[in-house]
């Protein structure tokens, strides 16, 4: 690596961000398998090779070693036992004020054994917001007394009064194809008495995740899609962005969020282009592409309009993830803004400004944070 | 940018393209709004923020405004002023002879507020040629007496006879999944009858488009294929090449053009390399790359065949994107012929006879201008 | 290219390669024309422009020609001559060994006219080992005498004594969507009534095909599928491997082995990360990816965890294909890791360790070669 003294340099390692969404760090130590576990997204099964043995777990190694005060690129075994000296506490304490990040958007929506926005700002010293998730609104309604689309507005609403925005985890319920038209209030009542009769959880039912995001919608505040990249529970053809289009060209003037986004990246920035209330972003992605991120962030800068395009993470249980997303992305977009200008096609002052947007100011615009 | 004073680089600035696809520049002067608008493809909704934060308006203030006499990365304020200074006539008479282009393909049926093949010959004093859009043809016929099928035949090959050849605009009419096999007499006949009674006007009945497309196969010019990135009236994911694949299987020498591609340029090379009548551009998805366009270009010299790939801008409305189009493909052609040949893996002649080929020798053979 | 004389350089030239995918070399002179036909994959038509006008053919000129005592690039019809000076054995004998590959997986179900696993271990010097191709197996079984399936029970296990894994072109018989599931053993008698009815030939019974698939998995040897880029009798689109979802989810242990996967490497890298029994090799795209290999073999660096990544030519016809499959591979890896170790992401202890796994390890611990 060149040292690069450039103020764009200068300015992408100090610029705070606007962690547009993570989930909580782990609250309890747990054992090493969990970790290694936890550096593999799409395997619901338990690893059967390390997972260290991943661009994630080369990034871990690169970056978040120095962080516990170890070499660059330690061994996994040093690593680990490092890890294990320190409470999980302890370890959000040094990762996630070294993101440099001012304000988390935490769904809050998994993960009964992670923090909550609570302990995201002590930890970070910084601030938390909740995002709501519409799937577990649902399973809040459906357990609810009386007439379940009442219960949900209700719930929503409520919740949303002191939350920044809603998502849905469509994606992981049967995908985005298909009709997703808001349903009828005697389709949601049919629908809802059917779904308590079988108990009321995991959310399926294509008419109650329709009603839930047209509720959404209403609702004004940004709405966040999982799209693409996840874990095998999801179809991964099936939460390709294109096949939202039907939705957005009805979803009005709240933003759309769409996250993650590989390997269909191209295509959501086409979607940004499409729609003035489209947003990308490419977390989570960008922790497990590792070295290769710089290549992804790349194609996140295409189609996609510059005051579109959003920072976050996705951390979730590791510290390190919270972490690392803010490394690479900024690692990632220095390399490829420095790109631009050195080959003359931005100036640098044109290439701050989008650090500055990305980073933060798009967030800061439509979360009001 | 390392000057390069290679052999490769002078034949690169110098080539005289064929533009093989295009629309024409705008005739009348228009406000702000109009030409910020005209930065955005895929969005149909006036533009809420600028259009000049994308990659394709840095690339306009970074390649047009040294034509309109301004430094490179104005501010588009002083963009604005400028382009408003002089009119639409005026700045056609700068950019178009600035692209060096020696043959413009005009698509001509679209925009009456854009120049024809006169026009264009004019202010850029070279040649220009027509390229009939078969929907348009379509519409002609079901507005003329008689026999539906007669009349399109008659309308296409009268117009055919001084055009060099036609384009479909399938891709916005339902797309490319499902039959395209040539319709029967009775077919065309019936639908012909419905189409007339509705009015007759945009063709969206797939019987009389798949007709039309069979009469441009055996008319034998080249049959151009809007594929892929456009605006957000079509489907994207059903403008995906491969489901031309049945088509293609019968459609015998008549060469096929498919354009833009984005994002389905890989799969576009697939289909050059698999059909000896297939051939694929970038036009319009390399202005709205900009700073990008050098990482798609790579992506067209995968699979295809070097005599498959063509040049196009799909220039409409501003005369800088037909500018544009020609010095983004210089420069992104000349970055990535460079790194073949320096990397060892193309000699210094092949890169320029492969420069050649789709700046201007496969257009000029299949369209024999 | 700046020369390298790091360790990480020096083992990349040095490694000798576990091919785990090829077909047999020519085994009889043939003309140009057949020659440069087998440049093209795609087409199954004759070529009407050059073979060689492609990457594939350029890369020939580069990396080839050398072995044969010629200058690199030098012209196609030098080339040619030279080549024919040569029987098809005396150059398997040249360029089987300059591959440097230790063991050839040879997919023995096409190419009567081609070398079967004793020539290709004599013309290297070194190993080759037999894949059985399970629809081959499914047209023994049709010609057998009694119970279909018991016969194809039989032959396969016959066969696969001696074999080190099996191979699918379910992508060529009607590619993956569609229901994968175990067939009944009623359903399999009637099918293979009805096929045998019909002459036992090309099998594209969709039951049949499953069973074949089911059978393979409870083998448990590796079972290699087509995937992706192929000749266009496959519906490209139907060769996504993420149609495979399905079946991965209830394919066991028995290491399932995605090749060739362009332009879905990066579907087919998802996939290996979400089961721990899924890899993925890059083979016959980095053929006639050429100066564009490295950019392809970067993208197969992504998702996939580093022990499910193997090495392939996919070689099939001309010796050539069979020794630029590892010089690519080798130039491309080379140019990848020295990125990731320049950019300080990855050690150089990491990236030969890496190296070491694609190159034979990985391949050596599932074929257990």
């Amino acid at each position: 690596m060149v040292p690069d003294s450039s103020a764009l340099a200068h300015h992408i390692d100090e610029v705070a961000l606007i962690d547009q969404h993570a989930h909580g760090c782990w609250l309890a130590a747990g054992d090493r398998r969990r970790f290694e576990n936890a550096l593999n997204e799409a395997n619901t099964d338990p690893l059967v090779d390390s997972g260290f043995d991943s661009q994630l777990g080369f990034a871990v190694r690169a970056h978040c070693a120095p962080i516990l005060g170890l070499p660059k690129h330690v061994e996994p075994q040093a690593y680990w036992e490092r890890r294990r000296q320190l409470g999980e506490a302890e370890l959000a304490r040094l990762f996630l004020p070294a993101a440099n990040v001012s304000d988390w958007l935490v769904d809050t929506g998994i993960g009964a054994d992670t923090a909550g926005t609570d302990e995201m700002a002590a930890w970070s010293g910084n601030r938390a917001h909740e995002v709501v998730r519409l799937e577990q609104v649902a399973e809040q309604a459906a357990a609810a007394p009386g007439d379940y689309a009442s219960a949900f507005e209700e719930i929503l609403h409520r919740r949303a009064a002191t939350a920044v925005g809603t998502k849905s985890i469509l994606a992981y319920r049967g995908g985005f194809d298909g009709d997703l038209s808001e349903p009828s209030a005697a389709q949601v009542a049919r629908a809802a008495g059917r779904w308590r009769d079988d108990g009321g959880t995991r959310l399926r039912d294509r008419v109650l995740l329709r009603f839930g995001l047209h509720r959404a919608l209403r609702l004004g505040k940004p709405l966040q899609f999982h799209v693409g990249f996840g874990d095998r529970d999801a179809d991964l053809h099936r939460a390709n962005p294109l096949f939202l289009l039907d939705f957005l060209r009805q979803s009005g003037d709240t933003p759309i969020v769409l996250l993650h986004c590989y390997p269909y990246e191209r295509e959501a920035g086409y979607l940004a282009q499409a729609f003035n209330n489209v947003y990308l972003d490419g977390g989570l992605s960008v922790n497990y592409l590792g070295a290769r991120a710089p290549a992804f962030i790349a194609r996140l800068l295409e189609m996609a309009p510059f005051r579109r395009i959003l920072y976050s993470s996705d951390g979730y249980g590791p510290a390190e993830l919270h972490f690392l997303g803010a490394a690479l992305w900024r690692n990632g977009i220095h390399r490829v803004l420095r790109g631009f200008v050195d080959e003359g096609e931005w100036s640098e002052s044109d290439a701050i400004r989008v650090v500055d947007l990305i980073a933060r100011d798009n967030a800061a615009r439509i979360y009001r944070v």
